[in-house]
């Protein structure tokens, strides 16, 4: 079977993931080589058709639909993006991979772990390629972690200490928005941020939760509603701050916080790793660095490196340009979709795929039973 | 009643803290003012006479005592220091106030929270005054952050995110001390650093603790036994790791790391305060710093600002030397030495006290009791 | 006269800074608003016509030239964008502005100040906007700094500090490149990136040099000739390293060092500007911050505040992305050519322009006079 | 010759650097252990006597004197300690020769090149021990960064970069003192505190100033005299800044800045050296760390590395406390009276000596004449 010459790609989702992806795809071949086309065939979300056009031309999308259902039927489509809300997940992903299309879908993969565990179903059916967008993984500061954690730098893994915090809702005038609606989002700080520790633990370390324990609290627990500002409040049906204890297969344990109320703190996404041989700590605000410490180094020199993740040596070539000229946000999902078109053209296995998304799932879910009944809850394999 | 012209000290045991108190009460009156005269009075620890006098001349201690028990009887000295191992803690604390001393005792207050409550019961009847060594209060900067509380820069509090890690045990070939005895230390990283994280909560925040989900865990079973090397390993007793949740009763929730195996970290004893109006973060390794987020400011100029604490308007004059010329780990027990003897003379209440020592012993026990339990665990007020 | 609905962009040069370019024009809708249509008309290099032709596939270029004098001629082109060395600058420029074309041209604006000034006399004959690429000016964090002290947050400014250090050539095996060949480029660190650190300087605190004194040196003489690598060493006959002193029109001074033997330091692009009222300090392995001192403020908050630029209140909106989702290198560079060309349709004025490129050039030829002649050198107005 | 069983201090001088040294020989065996016992004989200096009994009285000194020729003529005295403006060095430090007491004098050794050669030449015809008081040297991690030079870990040394920044003097309102008067003070920021970034770079790298080009600049002209409020304001006679360029006699070059004006910076004494091996970066804020980058490592691991220097293998066991609890501002001096000792009883040539005093001041001397002439001044050997 020969290569396709060109991946052909449909997004749904207009919204922030729906630009850090339309980036991405629109660059995807101007830092790393890919072995094909990519070609931006459509763009689906619920908007006039004027705002469609205009984002569509804005990113370079070919044509602009209003109905995913026909986005994921389209013939001259192979790879489906699905950048929407939690609750529209599973249907868009199902659906899609009925039609035979490669699918990569934002995290978390979905509202639910039944639902998550539908959409792996599916896509295994399927025989297609997933992709879970932890995006994350793609910078090349994370993926010098695990490749250092892979290497044996570390050795046999004590601890995971992990924090992402943010303060976008701190203010108590700041409006309902679909991400405060469990109906819509799932959860809050959980799924949205907790799920990004989660899988950074897994993919670095290698290690799997056995079992959390952990805390959820709404502070604000109602806000303006947006379409009728003097009338009743809207309920915020999720959590805004969630702690958790954690075991891992291994034996180590694990400490966690994702909140949305650490007045200050903007996307402060922080993971340290200590091993018997050395320790590892990622900061996203500072994510063109990774600090290591090398515990088998002479005692006098011993410390935190902080190495500037940007030589050609590095994963991902440390980034387009020269060291020390390092990378934003928006460029590790032109990796993580530079990535996966060639995993789909090369016919191979890729991470974060959809099982990744579903052992994340597992976590959220354990850890919002834990919240609900104040016990330990395991999880299964 | 005249005010003392001097306070007669004894202190009991001669090892890291004993070297810490020995340091302080020399130096008590370099940098605050004091009251009265200090009389380095006695000394007293377990050793020859010799290595006893050696560390007393070092140190400027009068003269030597080997039986704890002649110390806190002695008719000329006023204040006794009980820099022991926890398991002694008890029995000294009590006896000392028998005879009427003021006492100073080290943290945690002792191994369970029955004999804290004994200890703090018996200074109540004898009427002395009372301070149980929670010196990181005495930093200017921790002090700092307690003032930014009161004076309602942070408003309503949201969240604390705590960890105390450290790396001294990590090498398995590290042999057994007594720190690493239940019998002796009562526990391990919690007792012994936790205890510092609860301790800085209650002070900057002045939230009680109300209940936690605690998890411990002893990552190096067995240990070389020093006194028979060659021998069976001597069984390690305590926690090497200990994470726990927590909420308080202001609605707030915590998030606690303390460790020995956190491989490159040494005295990492970090803090985060997240409020509606601010934020603060304290961190020992920077602890002639503190950085506070002003949420009050204008939007383009907020961030998190580093207050070098060392300005004569900051507490206990922000140190000894001009601003920018900081202090060490040491200086801190001059501070809450100063303090602690003017509080004697003047008569007035003095912070930490041993209800600060026996409220820190609550959260320690139910910590404990819920790793046990693997329950959540009321605390009691 | 009716504003322009596109402007046709044709770029010469397409190693680092034509990729950068590249990359900005592909981009330049994606992050601010445009007021037109930018057509990716021809690159122009000196390479084969495939090589050329992939690198135009790859980031969207129409058409592809290898003769410079066609492209500044060609009639479908608004903009020439001269992202060539710098011995190339004054004619390609002068041609270009001869036919009528907008101008951007790499910094620094040409090897020498005569060039310089002709360049900028042809422009302004030909009434066609020009830009000299000091893309840094363009991140939102150094725009801010110069918003701050616009708004008098400084006042009177005392003094700059500035350094900019890499290490790209420490290694003596590393073999002779054009930017070692003051022929083709000028001068080494001085005009390279000493450059920046100069138009830093008069960007943000509005100060124009008055003299300087510098001294140069060049580390390593001798290179391995890339073209005959077992011959005669090439000679390398630019600076390795450029310090200089300088004083300022209100009575400032100035302290700046510039090298590309800083092992260790890849991109260490640093500035502190101190005045009576605060200090900024900008550096741009940290470019999504800037810190600011306010000496206006209560002295016990006083510190510097580290000010994460992402906010929409802060300049270019802070990016695009939300708080705390910073961007990378290429990103100014999008700012760059999006105002440029936004200047272009809007006819309005705009900086940097070649103006700023003389100044800077005057710096830098003084700087070099005066390592030769070993005296301070007068900048005239 | 037996060694002395004792050494008895003379101090003149009780400001700020009479109380360093007065807690330097209070706890000299604190932390090291000294070779003999150090009697604090007396100290003298210009105040009341009663003022003077109760600085003795805190400190420890066993007597009081108020005519410096008295005490260091005084039999029972083996070392003078002057820590006076530096005017009253010379005849202070000839007088205390003569005597035949070893001397440690503070930095800058003199007010002029002068009177240190006569000073040196004073302590050599009288055969004793000296020190100049530079105590940076002192800090364990200082110490560090000399021995990782000695080791070579830095191969051959390309460039030196540093800057000791304060801002105690930029408020208008601040009135005169000793230190802005030339007479009593010699200079300002050059011999306060660019002292200390000369000897910095001696004692680190070894390397001797060849010549230097220096600014010197003052920015507030006149200010209150505190004498007479409402009088005629006095006369700043020295610089508030100096920046200074600089050759080594080994090829490699420095840059130089010492302030008072850099609002925000308290004692922000910094200095970066690069060399082909690796780099170290020191930085007094964080004088517990010491920053090294390694060029021989793996390029993947290279990274500025940050050591805390608090290892029983670190320069003087890296403080007194455990690992990770770090020293302050006072303890280096400690060390550097501790070490004098030694050395005295030992019989044992010492570092910084009054060698390193006059090298010091060849470079001060040179800095101003250059200001003055504006012209390199060339430093012989």
């Amino acid at each position: 079977m020969s290569k396709p010459k060109e991946i052909r790609v449909g997004l749904i989702g207009h919204q922030f993931m729906g630009k850090t992806h339309s980036n991405a795809f629109r660059n995807a071949g101007l830092w790393l080589e890919l072995p094909c086309k990519v070609v931006m065939r459509a763009v689906c979300a619920k908007d006039t058709e004027a705002n469609l056009k205009k984002f569509a031309d804005n990113f370079g999308w070919e044509s602009v639909e209003t109905d995913w259902h026909k986005i994921v039927s389209r013939d001259d489509i192979d790879l489906i993006d699905v950048a929407t809300p939690g609750f529209l997940h599973k249907d868009m992903v199902i659906e899609a991979a009925k039609h035979g299309k490669h699918v990569l879908c934002e995290k978390p993969l979905a509202n639910t772990l039944a639902e998550s565990e539908a959409m792996l179903d599916a896509v295994n059916k399927a025989g297609v390629r997933h992709c879970c967008g932890f995006s994350y993984r793609s910078t090349p500061s994370q993926a010098l972690a695990k490749k250092f954690v892979d290497e044996g730098k570390l050795g046999k893994i004590f601890h995971v200490h992990a924090r992402y915090a943010q303060d976008w809702i701190v203010d108590p005038d700041f409006a309902m928005v679909w991400r405060l609606d469990k109906k819509l989002a799932g959860s809050g700080a959980l799924g949205d941020i907790a799920a990004h520790s989660i899988d950074a633990t897994r993919f670095i370390t290698g290690m799997e939760f056995t079992r959390v324990v952990g805390n959820m609290k709404t502070i604000i627990t109602e806000r303006i509603n947006p379409e009728n500002p003097t009338g009743p409040k809207a309920k915020v049906t999720v959590d805004d701050v969630t702690n958790f204890l954690s075991e891992f297969d291994n034996g180590a344990t694990g400490c966690y916080e994702a909140t949305r109320f650490a007045t200050g703190r903007k996307n402060a996404n922080h993971i340290e790793i200590n091993g018997e041989k050395g320790s590892l700590m990622w900061d996203f605000e500072e994510h063109n660095f990774l600090y290591f410490f090398d515990r088998t180094r002479p005692v006098n020199e011993q410390g935190f490196t902080k190495i500037i993740v940007t030589e050609n040596t590095h994963p991902f070539a440390g980034g387009p340009w020269p060291p020390g000229h390092g990378i934003g946000y928006g460029d590790s999902f032109i990796v993580e979709v530079a990535n996966f078109v060639t995993a789909i053209v090369e016919n191979k296995e890729f991470h974060p795929d959809f099982v990744d998304g579903v052992k994340c799932q597992q976590v959220l879910e354990a850890v919002e039973q834990s919240a609900n009944s104040r016990q330990w809850v395991e999880i299964s394999k």
